[in-house]
């Protein structure tokens, strides 16, 4: 059985999760505490990072994106890059901007600082790169809105891995409850379709023992 | 004519650049101070980062992960990724390592600090993230060894992207010589080997005005 070494509020294993799910492909989640550093999980990466994929042969994959090349050239059911190089190109820049940029200016100073910092015990909250998470999150939705008011989905006609990277890291966002929808409305528009996709519902479903989501975090409606 | 906008001491537009000549690309090279944020360049690329590549028809392509993967489906005779979807796993891997790790670790806190960080007018480099930086870099030149020890070239019995993802990041590392070459071997016979490929031969002719390189830069016997 194929496994997913992950942790819940991590994007990028939200991302894996998604794309599996939406390829169908069966496996099983584990939750690896990354700073325990624990050689077995070292030796796979030693890079100490989440997600691993672990192939049902037991070849393990390594970091985000590799993984979902990897899923996107075995599984062929279900495309979700696109077939033409041009338009697989805007898939893969626009992954980049959520897994970089966003990551970078959004995520990592709102669910990282407040979140995964404490659970990995590397010190208290920064309140200035909380500030900066606040501010920079509006030029995000308002690049989403950007996008949707001139294409179907983020990438173009079709729903991709640009989707899924984006909602991704809007989702664990979304946990910390630090999403300002009421003044991104269509950001929310498209987020709320992603919500609904069965792929999605899993990640609804997640709950952090003494840090339960907003109640709006699995409202379809919300 | 394909174009491509770099940055000379940008270890992404580097790797780039190699890939294009690998791949017998003809290009022609654009600085692009980015910094400067040009309209006509924004609407291109609103991240406002090099590298992009506008090939001959005219699209632009964003981000130097991005480039390299539309390259290696568009022009395929000569293969840098690999065949087998697991091989290139190993490859995408690597390059993940160095692109993202070694960047936030090595990259970013010495030529980062030290040069582009006075380039585009963004303040005195940190003195703590110089030393970080140089503290680092040895654990990466180790890495380089232990894979070398076990195979031909990073990712295994052939040359890749990997190779050429890392000897991007040492050749500009190599320029504001902050590379302890004399106590890591096994990494210097491996750059070595990569200096003296035709390919690479252009980015050891670049020279910053005011920024000489040292004198074993451009040094094939170093």
């Amino acid at each position: 059985m194929r496994i997913l070494y992950h942790i819940p509020l991590c994007p990028f294993s939200r991302k894996v999760r998604v794309v599996l799910k939406e390829k169908n492909l069966e496996f099983e989640l584990r939750q690896e505490r990354v700073w325990d550093r624990r050689p077995e999980y070292l030796q796979m990466n030693p890079a100490a990072e989440v997600p691993v994929l672990v192939e049902s042969d037991g070849s393990p994959i390594v970091d985000s994106g590799v993984i979902c090349e990897y899923l996107e050239e075995v599984y062929r059911d279900r495309l979700l890059l696109g077939i033409d190089p041009i338009d697989r190109a805007e898939v893969r820049r626009l992954i980049a901007w959520f897994d970089l940029k966003m990551n970078r200016e959004v995520t990592q100073n709102l669910v990282g600082e407040k979140m995964l910092k404490r659970q990995m015990g590397y010190g208290t909250p920064s309140s200035a790169a909380i500030r900066a998470g606040h501010a920079n999150i509006h030029y995000h939705l308002d690049y989403i809105a950007f996008l949707v008011e001139r294409r179907r989905w983020l990438a173009g006609d079709h729903f991709s891995l640009a989707d899924i990277a984006a909602a991704a890291h809007l989702s664990v966002l979304d946990y910390v409850g630090d999403v300002p929808w009421g003044s991104h409305e269509l950001a929310k528009d498209w987020y709320a379709r992603i919500k609904s996709r069965p792929s999605f519902r899993p990640l609804l479903a997640d709950h952090i023992p003494g840090n339960p989501p907003p109640e709006h975090y699995t409202d379809l409606d919300f």
